[in-house]
């Protein structure tokens, strides 16, 4: 049996929600399994950073709803996305819950799943390539490297600048490699704690403005320097911030160039 | 345009080097641009833990090479590996480097990326689902959760209990979600160490082994217990700890029955 991925599959007689990472930009880093799901919905889901290329691959008659944020427009709240994924699939329909990167990370899976499973309805997760891994990876930045970075950590920006939220700082600033996602977010507050934390001013950081995409930019500076770099620079969100030895690494192991991409765009917004 | 799947890309006239991320198990979790650049492949160097059918995806044309660690084989080192496909790129052909989870993390992506650029030959890293992230979501563990788990990190046992390594157990200890890939190697001295850094012993655990395929096992414990509930449960490798919170979603959140599973195997392997 090959690889499914055009095959269709039967519909189960109930509904079911699909809760499915898209990748972290580029259209064609969704899995095989993703692609299946989406190309057999009933009704699709959409956050922010999604492929407009992926949600052509819906079936025409699919309904697609825009539940993210978008400045200037009210937003669904959390709870609204969970009251219409839950009525969607006991409607009987096939639901694709698609969202950025893995939904396994700050992507809120926990909440709806909640509350699928409060409902008494059936849901599937599809992982995806989180942009924690997948947009460093595109600027020739691996996470780990023998002998030089042996564990890393993923926070967001938004998160660590919340003093309530219990960050440990020093916990972060002792990870080999540190990923920082939504990196634009109060940037100056995040190199400074992690200044602050004990972490070496000279630490070599990355940032990676709409990575994957044709659109992707790379700033490379230190820990130090990489606030004052980005305010003459000005790369636009969404950004991923690499702190450690390897954010040097893209100097020499930079392999993408973005004028060769897709010329898709995506959905942006602010961060 | 849609998302390519099965067409067929021109080739380059010169060799490339693809370095894919197959995913944590299952076979259609493999990226959509990770099965096009397998079904375009002159050749497939391969890893351990590679579904069987994804090499059933290259073309029959290509030649199959399994370069991991087999228990009392030989094993290519890695300058053996790089070398090799240096010169297969080099002669001209589409080498995809098919590798477990995710190629940038532990997948020695940058040594593979060094001799390429040293050797002026052209790469493409295809990022994959990290096994970090796509087996717990098979358990139905997000790694992070609103007001519950808001930084991970992800380290393997094996680097973690190295003491020459520079793990800052402590750092690791603080972290709201801890993921230990190749748990089995001294899961003991792995829970041990948390503990003794300041873990609360009765922190939430979970081992998924296999975790994506039919065989599919995951053990609930806390980071006291775990060591006594595997010695019974005695989970065959690879196995991916989770510590933290979350881990305790499983018991409400999971999803998934390994007998609904394709019935694929895995190249296992002892960790």
């Amino acid at each position: 049996m090959g690889v499914r991925c055009d095959t269709k599959e039967r519909h189960a007689m109930t509904g079911k929600a699909y809760l499915v990472g898209a990748g972290p930009g580029r259209a064609d880093l969704i899995t095989v399994r993703g692609l299946t799901v989406l190309r057999q919905a009933d009704a699709v889901l959409y956050d922010r950073l999604i492929a407009p290329e992926l949600l052509e691959e819906a079936p025409p008659r699919a309904e697609r709803i825009f539940v993210g944020k978008r400045p200037g427009h009210h937003a669904l709240r959390q709870e609204g996305i969970n009251e219409l994924l839950v009525r969607l699939v006991r409607d009987g329909l096939q639901v694709v819950r698609l969202k950025g990167g893995d939904p396994s990370v700050f992507g809120h899976v926990a909440e709806e799943a909640e509350a699928l499973v409060a409902a008494g309805l059936p849901y599937e997760v599809v992982p995806g390539v989180s942009s924690a891994i997948g947009v460093p990876a595109y600027a020739g930045i691996p996470l780990t490297r023998r002998r030089v970075a042996s564990a890393f950590a993923v926070v967001t920006a938004h998160e660590a600048s919340e003093t309530a939220s219990g960050i440990d700082w020093h916990a972060l600033a002792a990870m080999p490699t540190l990923v920082v996602l939504m990196a634009l977010t109060r940037l100056d507050v995040v190199c400074a704690n992690l200044i602050a934390a004990g972490r070496d001013p000279h630490t070599p950081a990355a940032l990676i403005s709409r990575g994957t995409t044709a659109q992707q930019r790379v700033l490379r500076a230190t820990l130090a320097t990489l606030f004052d770099a980005q305010l003459r620079a000005d790369l636009p969100p969404p950004a991923v911030l690499v702190v450690g030895a390897v954010a040097a690494l893209t100097d020499t192991l930079a392999w993408f160039d973005p004028a060769s991409a897709p010329a898709h765009h995506m959905f942006w917004e602010d961060e």
